[in-house]
């Protein structure tokens, strides 16, 4: 495919396609080993360079994948054979405005970033996926991320006002904007959030703000059984709404142990990370009533503290989780959700699939919303056990199915987990996803292969 | 059109076509005069039957207009000429899981008895439209409905975890459920919540609930100028998050006194209600800090109060200020939004248009979120009055879009608005809605003439 008439039409440097510049665009966090070899990789740094791409991929039939931070971890920004990865890299600023409590960013910036920057006028953005340090807002828009302060604020969608979006034709429209409500028309706005790609390229993004959130108080408690653990979350979510509510199995406690050395219980078989944000001493008098749940639970140990900086190492560590665990061999990671009551069912028919299939699971959760990441362990030299890693990573999912819970929580579907997408949804749903999707891409270019 | 068909495939008394019977299916509470007259009304009681008004409309080309409890302000419930009403007036189960805090709900639900019900397990569903009493769920589902709350607890869509919906060709699809995260496929219930009706039938909704909501203050303050409303306003937000903060001017004012007697400051030109929901002793400190706010915006009275009842009161005088300001003459009901930097623009750039049209407008807000109901009183015997009040209306709309504001915040566009989408959303966005109708309703048969 000649690229020339492409490559004429945007800044140079734009376009790479040298295989060991593009390598890295191949695969996002997820690694997919199928993944293909892009005819290129396009570093867009304006609107008008997304719609120049989407108008040359439609003119010629070229299939283009939006790419963000490539954090992703269901292989939605995984490169396809001969096709484009567009990436929002460089597309990085951002507007705040402090009075209508609003930010208008582009799509590359990270999450962090966003945080950081509205901190200045004292400000919150609160979705907070665990890697916020290396996820685009883009992307988060496209996978409607969550993270851990979800459990009480929300996901990303519910902070998502408007954007601009470009479509596979190459029409640009904006969609939303800082009005705080808005039903003029359909929820075009909510419908892009979470469409991981498929249905048209988020360029900036209108974010809805809030005052910086008060002073956390932390409970951490440990447990020797996971009923115990459940139990206590349980207990938790009914009396009240914390502002974060994490788990970690027996295997993601010793894996972050290892790699921070932060004196965390080797022999517990749950953690549980517990917060407050409620004002003044109410932190402190919730943080005590969920001690006292996991007292009741039969906690080995129950500690809490109100200070900032100790309960933002036990967060940290919680964070570090994924990647520690992925120290131990390769992954396979779910993403899991039930409904809070079936959280036990969950966890023991996990532990019931890892012994069956004899690979290791480590299940850490955003416990407090029945959102789980069982992530499976295997040598990824040895066939035999890459193939029961996947029948687990497929058994993991019909269970969730069983139990009334979804396929994903936060993750999106993308290219792995696809294949459980209509046993999910059904098939009339996905006849409804198909009209829309081809009422919006009817070349298909859009991602193809992720979703549907 | 011969109903026979359709009468025998339903249960006893669900069809009516006497005109006697139909006539109060005609219109909504906008109560256009140029509503058609319905072939035929169905009082519908399960998902099946509105299937099977649905696959029976499909096969005859009828179009259908879905009606909750007809309280909409935008003609989105208005019969059309040979067409179906199907109301849900007779669809009242709910189900409520205080474990997992959701509530499966048919659409004909009154908001008023969702919030009834799901109190007695002290929990709470927030979104508060001012006719919550008058108001079926499902409407509030169609039109993302917003209310008094909305400014700290968002809007219906905050709160719609799934629903159960009926396409145009009589297939029914679950979208969703009691999963507080779930990101398997597009957001298609995001999608169909506001879609007024022309997407397609809801007949089962799930919401997620919160905790009941903790002891409320209350401020009320008069002000002598708008200039000095509008100020107190922007502080109050710059600071906090308030429960509430609503906004009605003296048409409004000595309207409601007409009507309730509270003993309302009549010479005032705005009065402002507060509120605040902070656990404990920070309820009192937020209202002290909004007391002052208003204080230092000249207020000439200001108030307030812990007592839940006095509180309540005034909430009360708010939520009737437009049944108050309808004894004045006919109405056209207004629903403009604008950043909140613009309201003091926007309020007296709507007392020139009524100058200039010598019509009455009264201007009502939901003042925290920047979301107003100019209220248009006109004599409608007179036609010239009538012809000047319509042309208020689209100035008053065309006003918000240049000052960045939308035409409609949360009543919807239904048909009363229509004419004016094209200018908000843009020929794009015009086209982009076309094709997502197109996709999901080809013949068109869903409410036709609404939003498009
Ligand atoms: C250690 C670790 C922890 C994680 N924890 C969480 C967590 O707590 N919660 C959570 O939700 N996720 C989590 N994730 C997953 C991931 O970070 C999120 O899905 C994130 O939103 C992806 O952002 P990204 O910029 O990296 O997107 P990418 O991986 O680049 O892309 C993700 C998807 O979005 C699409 N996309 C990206 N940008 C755009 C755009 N501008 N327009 C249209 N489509 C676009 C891509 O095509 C792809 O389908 C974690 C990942 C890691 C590695
Ligand atoms: C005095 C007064 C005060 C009001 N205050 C507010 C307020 O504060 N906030 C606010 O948002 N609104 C307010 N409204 C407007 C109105 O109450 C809301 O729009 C409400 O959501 C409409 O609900 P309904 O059941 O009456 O719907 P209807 O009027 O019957 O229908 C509204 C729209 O929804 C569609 N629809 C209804 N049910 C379904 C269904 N099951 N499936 C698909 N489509 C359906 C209809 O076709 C129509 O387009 C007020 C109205 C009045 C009269």
């Amino acid at each position: 495919m000649d690229l020339t008439e492409l490559v004429e039409q945007l800044p140079d440097g734009s376009v790479l396609t040298d295989p060991d510049l593009t390598a890295s665009y191949r695969q996002d966090w997820a690694r997919d080993p199928d993944a293909g070899s892009p005819l290129a990789v396009v570093r867009a740094t304006s609107t008008e360079h997304v719609q120049t791409v989407m108008r040359w991929a439609t003119a010629h039939h070229v299939p283009v994948v939006p790419r963000g931070a490539g954090s992703g971890l269901s292989g939605g920004a995984t490169a396809v054979d001969g096709g484009i990865v567009l990436t929002t890299e460089r597309m990085r600023d951002i507007t705040i405005d402090p009075v209508t409590r609003t930010a208008v960013v582009q799509p590359g910036l990270l999450n962090a970033e966003v945080k950081r920057a509205v901190a200045e006028h004292d400000l919150w953005y609160p979705p907070d996926p665990s890697s916020f340090e290396i996820c685009s807002i883009g992307g988060n828009t496209a996978t409607n991320a969550g993270g851990l302060c979800c459990v009480k604020y929300g996901v990303t969608t519910d902070y998502v006002l408007g954007m601009q979006v470009v479509l596979a034709d190459g029409t640009a429209v904006r969609l939303g904007g800082p009005r705080l409500k808005d039903v003029a028309g359909l929820s075009l706005t909510k419908l892009f959030v979470g469409s991981e790609g498929t249905l048209g390229i988020i360029t900036e993004i209108t974010l809805r703000l809030i005052p910086a959130q008060p002073k956390q108080a932390t409970v951490v408690a440990t447990f020797s059984t996971m009923e115990d653990a459940t139990g206590a979350i349980l207990d938790i979510t009914r009396s009240l709404r914390p502002s974060m509510l994490e788990f970690m199995d027996k295997v993601a406690i010793n894996a972050v142990e290892d790699a921070m050395n932060m004196g965390l219980d080797r022999t517990a078989e749950a953690l549980l990370i517990a917060r407050s944000d409620s004002p003044g001493a109410f932190a402190a008098s919730e943080a005590a009533t969920m001690e006292a749940a996991c007292s009741a639970h039969n906690a080995a140990e129950v500690f809490s503290t109100e200070d900032a900086e100790e309960g933002e190492a036990f967060c940290a560590a919680r964070r570090f989780a994924i990647p520690a665990v992925e120290r131990k061999g390769s992954l396979l990671l779910e993403d899991v959700g039930v409904p809070l009551p079936q959280l036990p069912d969950l966890v023991n028919g996990i532990a019931a699939i890892a012994a069956e299939r004899d690979v290791m699971v480590s299940v850490i959760a955003h416990a407090g919303d029945g959102n789980t990441h069982p992530l499976i362990v295997y040598n990824a030299d040895d066939a035999a056990m890459t193939e029961r890693a996947h029948l687990a990573f497929g058994e993991i999912m019909d269970l969730a199915i069983a139990l009334g819970g979804t396929i994903t929580g936060e993750h999106g579907v993308g290219r792995l987990k696809k294949a459980w997408l209509p046993d999910y949804l059904g098939e009339d749903v996905m006849e409804l996803t198909r009209r829309i999707k081809h009422a919006l891409d009817p070349d298909g270019i859009l991602n193809p292969g992720a979703i549907l």
